[in-house]
């Protein structure tokens, strides 16, 4: 762990609002669930997801971290972490389609069961899903269904709305769609930039994409 | 105060999320700001507002109610606060235009500053919202722009999001648009009809209308 998120340990606490859980059912000893972890930025979330797995919150290893910018700093995570990082351009792809095509091999690879897309900023095809039917999971930075698509915070900002926050769902052809596994719901301050507001929804995210994940494993 | 609203006694409580206030600026002797309000249904909102008003939250005189339906609740609630109601069936009128410049006159002739839609349900039309420019409040029972238009807590169970609210916002021509003044984001249960769900929404409701109100008046 030499790599840690300043953004994890900032206090960005305001009131929040997370919606409730299905009470876990009973504890039984059971394999870790193998994860595939994709992402293209800086890689907080993937790290709050290795935090929660460590602390015992999620019974889960992640087998491999796929990412597709060469400078993304979510990779020196990863190796923090130990978990393979392998980088796929997609910029080297003539199609959303072939990109998926290996994106599945190297998750099958490593024998992924559920893939996680933690700041994933390419549009999943039916390659991927058919490849993991209902076992892509997507965070968006939106209280879903307003919001969809990119610069979600922004959106939120520039809708002057007083409430946004976050959705993890399974992940459905259509855009930030799917069934909703949690959301939480996070207050627009008065004097809020999209930096501010930006980092206290990541606060949120990851809280809740660890909860969806242990969610949605136990079905 | 013959009558009292059950749904405002009862033990809702769940967590909630009610957006930030811009501070109140500095007290100072005013003149009551006069409001008419308008409703459909029960009249718990109107309650709301009237208890609010007693209780030295918000300084305003509800100068009117106006209702559309002869055998709306609400006019009883009026005649407990000893507030004027005034029936104006919509049915009897060619046109929602020609309603509501019945609805201008009736608001006119009550010397109203700010007029609140709480419950109501019709759309208000040019005539009414170029007489009250900016002047008009609507409560809609969703976390706009999420869920527009009637049904709204049914379209969010529909939708298996996990959260939803309420938001109230200054009226404009498009339907449940406008600039948004008050939001509260509440958690959707895992064992929620629309009849419960409805009614937590609702005690959210009671809380922010007074306060966006206060709000809007204070400019």
């Amino acid at each position: 762990m030499t790599v840690q998120s300043k953004m994890l340990d900032r206090d960005l606490s305001t009131p929040s609002l997370i919606s409730p859980q299905v009470p876990p059912k009973e504890v039984k000893l059971e394999e870790p669930v193998k994860l595939g972890i994709m992402a293209s930025g800086s890689g907080t979330n993937f790290e709050a997801v290795a935090r929660s797995i460590r602390e015992g919150q999620l019974n889960a290893k992640i087998q491999v971290l796929i990412y597709n910018n060469p400078n993304a700093k979510v990779r020196s995570r990863a190796e923090g972490w130990e978990v393979p990082a392998v980088l796929l351009n997609h910029r080297e792809y003539k199609s959303r389609e072939e990109f998926d095509r290996s994106v599945v091999e190297v998750l099958q690879r490593h024998q992924v069961d559920w893939v996680v897309m933690a700041g994933w900023m390419r549009v999943a095809t039916r390659v991927l899903l058919d490849a993991f039917p209902n076992k892509v999971i997507n965070i968006h930075p939106s209280l879903l269904p307003s919001f969809r698509g990119v610069r979600a915070v922004e959106q939120a900002l520039k809708a002057k709305v007083k409430i946004t926050g976050c959705t993890v769902h399974i992940v459905s052809l259509e855009v930030d769609s799917g069934p909703i596994l949690v959301q939480a719901a996070v207050p627009i301050l008065e004097d809020d930039t999209p930096e501010t507001l930006h980092d206290r929804v990541q606060v949120q995210e990851h809280i809740i994409l660890p909860q969806a994940i242990a969610l949605a494993v136990r079905g």
